[in-house]
């Protein structure tokens, strides 16, 4: 298909996309659900800030209509309705676009489930694209309704700030979340070592190779905006993004250390396995081991000679006993000893 | 031999090689097949745009009346017909240099095999050479005749980027072809563990790594063009190189991503080889166990001492079988229950 | 949360968070406790060095006190607080904010712990915050008193680099202290291979990772304040810099060696198990093996045929002795040879 | 000994050092052996191009002369005949100096050897000295005396580059030749499984490893002749150098596959070693497990107790054979059936 | 401690340190010992270049005379005295401070052992401390009396060169040393494999990977000294400072091929430990089974059924008998066939 080309790659989330916005500043705060993408043109200006969220991917042609608005280039819209994106920043020279993950765990199969948000920074506005609203910026909203922080007496620029921030913090729950599952992982495998083990090892590892894939781009994302030119990123901003960046890093360093951790896992696994293995085999060839001279001593006296001078002794029968009892206690207590059984 | 010579090192791989030309501009199409290399002459300024497309490499004495045409540098007919080419980017002056692969699976052995396309873009035209034409750009075709998308309003550069574009998209196809092998291999290996596995593992690892080769020089080749300051490269294509930009970097992420997929299935090929011939080895020596101690009774009334007692008794024989069974059944129990059987 | 808020995120380590100050110059020291955040404002400038300490984070009210009496922006504190940072420095303009661990081996499990103390460089004060006082910054306190060294005629950078390497001092007596242990480690493991020992491998090799992820940091920290262009490091400040800088690198190298030392010692414990279990296994087979032919020579004798000539020989009994004896010393000599039994 | 002492280090390959000389220009070729070294200086400027081979570097006195004729730097003669360098170009003003290593297979040991050749070139010389004239240079030879190809027409620096190229073409004649021993190595390994096939995979290996680290200077060095600002390098040598640059990295990333080739292989031997124990130990054990059970039902029959009925009977023999060879069939159909026999 | 405390670190090597010097031009040549460290000043200017020589780092006092004499900086004595220092070059401004490690192999344990060099270069002297004179510039200080070579002509830093290269042309005899070593631990571990083999293979492994720390640094300092703009390096020193660092560069090249050796070592050893366990293991459990089925031959006929024709036979027994020589026999050319005995 041609580029450029408007075609969503993911899941329908939601029955009816939503556009809704919200205009704030210092004073006042405006909030509404926006009717028709056109409208959007009445809510600019209002306040100092609006920012605008789109909840649902899939109805291509209003995406179109708002992209149309806010004149965005048509590789932007294709990248928003592209749902398999990594983590990016083009500066669009009137806006600043960013492409990012939000991490949420799947309900059942509880394996990490990566969604697109796309976040448009323009002079008065910040436009948000979302395949469904997870919740995770209900406390920004709380804050700029409630007036708490900072953040009514910043412009556009700290609400991305804050949504960026809203987003890495949320891996830090992902992560802590993973981190209890592993350690149950690696309990479970040294009670009972099979190949399901190694297969949760492996899809653990996979997991955290592609999240490892995302954060990457991630903090070059922050850092390319850290120290971009852009006018549509304050200098009083920087800290706040450095911060931000710190938090990406950590993540990062987390994630290294649960695969390390599931690195150990794996050999532990391996290595339980074997010395279960080891203590079978030993116990097994120990027992097996001591009845072999036994059933020999038996078989001596089974021979049918005619000149064997013990068969008629009067305690013969009960010799042979204490003899094998003797040598099989013996044995027994030599292995033992030396922890073979 | 000498250097500059040119020598064809490929399979001639169609019969007769062909030339096609089609020019076009936003108004109208041209299309036909070129007769003598000379003949292209008189297609360059038809239209905006001259495609020129060369299938069939092997009649060399043809590639050089082309070239000739088009005032080529001798290593760049040199490097076309050397199949065995790394990706790259020549910035020849009035021309641009191109050297592609273009993948397709092999139908018998399903293989990857990486077919030579090389691009030349002039200021007025876009020369493509192919071994064979696998029907990848037919698309691009197409939307020049239909006049769909962009590609009638655009120039040359826009042209070369739509053939970059189809072979890059057409690796996804070949990876998630890829993809679903493996995962049939892994299953494949979880319910049989022989030597051919592991084979079948190391080639796909073979083809990985074959395919990351390609890649980086690829991904290294978009990222100059992108960074091109060459003339023939207009400032508004930047947006789409940097989208062909990221898919690059996206298919070399699958690839990793496949890479510790086999990794993971090899490591789960070899505990599942040894949990299968640990449970072997444990059901069998169990069973040995289990009838080495009651051989054991039994050569003990096999021996022929004169005085042994229980071999008067009545129900001596019945006894002893009643000990034997019970030995035999709760250590078989017991071994059950240490999942030993 | 909202961005800025100050919470303390670590355990509350003193009952009461108290605030000491030391004022020194050439000439004279002065000492003592200060009771209010705003008292300290009363300190400063009675020497030429400031350096005002407080203990204990938890109590954020006062904090945000100490914070306004030195005007330092909202995420320094926030930074200050959150004990989970990793090392690092910013340079805030009219002061320098470091970001450091310092580490301590936990009484009873014997695991690295890592404190954060965060020094604020400014023009002629040096504060610290500290979790708890570990007792490091005690002799730089006695060489202020005691006038011993440079300390008293150098400046506030001079103070900080003196703390600076205070720090990673301790970080040598650390390793030094963990490389025993692993010595122990390594004769525990051959001694005596369980799971354990694996288990306990992997705990050291987490702490080198984790170490290890403290140290590249500060060794990027120093770096920066060595190169830093900032009026609050002079320039005489740079061998001792270039100093630490070194220690830094000779820490890392050190835990490098460890690592290397803990992969040997994975490898030694995963030879000696099997190679214990193969001394087992053929110890024990070759018991059984001896033993097999003998039991066969019995057996052979407990046949019941009518025509069995030795059965009727006068030493045959004596005779399948010997043999039994022979066949049995010679395998177990031969066993014994090649290093079997 | 001193720097710049002239010792030569390698084997004596020829009996007595030769010179001869090439002076070629577009119209004439003269040719001939060259009697004293203080003779080159007569086939200086004799035409555009003179081309001064030394074969045989073990007569230092005589070397010395040479160089005291095109006035050398003393520490490049000692590079000359220390004949370990690595790869490299130095830029001595007035010439430019380049160390090669000529690869060559041992005719017995088949082993790679790699003989070094410097390279002076000059501003209308080109100085060649070799240890033994492999013959690789003999179809430039023969090009300059036929005129075929560009060289006759261009400079010392397009010969200086005849040369590189001849020397990296040869590389891949190496690589293929290596290829082709790994494959057999490869199906040996997959036939016959013994200590020696991973001592010659090791061999192999560090032979890979020992190219590699000759190529990676020689690409350096390419790339820094293609860079370099030298005088005695003209610009329209570039795509010439480029594609000698593009030889040197596909040698590389051939030698890369050799080496996951190689550890393929390692990883077939060892999966191919473990699955024949593995089959040899199932099938003893099913076959020892088999007669287990069999020998305990004879044991059975052979005990002396007074009653026992089943003795009695008729067919009481002809049974007990019945259940003995049911009881081994049935066994060994089901062990086939689980393929452990 | 303080910064800038001068203790020594290492243990005293020497009785009595003394301090020794040089002074020599073209034409003349001074030596003697220094009686006190003020003597110094006496030498200075006697003749071009000054090279005094400190053996022994334990008496501080003294070193911290010899310091005042040269004014060097603080941290300059203490990095001397402080013998754990990792290589590294300091440009004191008026002079340049090089730590350099010398190794030898200690004489009972054959352990490599590193001592520090110390090198001040001034402007018309160089000094030099050592722990102790293991004799490597003995032949530097011949060459000078001799004036042999060109070390009479040329200046301070010549002669600071010709120590650095003396000491990295040793690094070349330790190497060829461990490499003789290693090939014979090579040939141990293939003749012997016990847990010694991996712990002398995991120590050879952590000498290789302390000296690739202590080249690393000593590359970047050389490769800082030829890039050095300190007017104590002339221009005409700069190809003996990048032969030297050709040197260091093929001195860590031999390093990572003894690595890469080592761990082929450690592969065939592990390869030759389960091979020689596999080879016993197979050799047991076949004798094993070829007795199980005979003893169960000679259990059928010990049993007592009164029907038992066979027991009647004249050739009864004897056809047992040829019976099982047939089987075990057959039994025997099999698995000696399939390579199991």
């Amino acid at each position: 298909m041609a580029p450029g080309t408007v075609v969503f790659l993911g899941d329908k989330r939601v029955e009816q996309p939503t556009v809704s916005a919200i205009s704030y500043g210092p004073s006042n705060v405006y909030e509404g659900v926006v009717a028709t993408p056109e409208d959007c043109r009445g809510w600019l200006g209002r306040a100092a800030v609006t920012w605008i969220n789109v909840e649902g991917l899939h109805d291509t042609e209003m995406l179109q209509r708002v992209a149309d608005v806010f004149s965005m280039h048509p590789l932007t819209l294709e990248d928003i309705v592209n749902t398999s994106q990594r983590p990016k920043l083009e500066d669009m020279g009137d806006s600043l676009f960013l492409v990012l993950k939000m991490l949420r765990r799947h309900p059942e199969t509880r394996a990490i489930v990566a969604e697109q948000v796309s976040i448009v920074l323009g002079k008065d506005y910040v436009l948000t694209f979302q395949e469904i609203d997870g919740g995770l910026f209900n406390p920004i909203r709380n804050h700029i309704r409630a007036g708490k922080g900072r953040i009514r007496e910043m412009g556009c620029d700290y609400l991305a700030y804050s949504l960026l921030d809203a987003i890495v913090d949320n891996y830090f729950v992902m992560i802590e979340d993973m981190d209890d599952d592993i350690e149950q992982l690696q309990d479970a495998v040294l009670k009972r070592a099979d190949a399901s083990g190694v297969r949760r090892i492996h899809a653990f590892k996979a997991e955290m190779v592609s999240l490892r894939r995302n954060l990457w781009p991630l903090r070059e994302l922050v850092s390319a905006l850290e120290k971009s030119e852009s006018d549509l990123i304050s200098d009083g901003l920087s800290p706040y993004l450095r911060d931000v960046y710190e938090h990406t890093v950590q993540v990062i360093d987390s994630i290294e250390a649960i695969r390390d951790m599931l690195a150990g896992t794996m050999d532990i696994y391996m290595t339980s396995v074997s010395n279960r293995m080891n203590e079978v085999m030993k116990l097994l060839t120990a027992i097996a081991t001591i009845f072999i001279p036994l059933t020999f001593i038996a078989g001596i006296y089974g021979m049918n000679f005619e000149t064997m001078p013990e068969l008629k002794w009067r305690y013969g029968y009960a010799a042979v006993w204490a003899v094998m009892i003797g040598v099989g206690v013996s044995m027994a207590i030599y292995f033992r000893r030396r922890k073979w059984m």
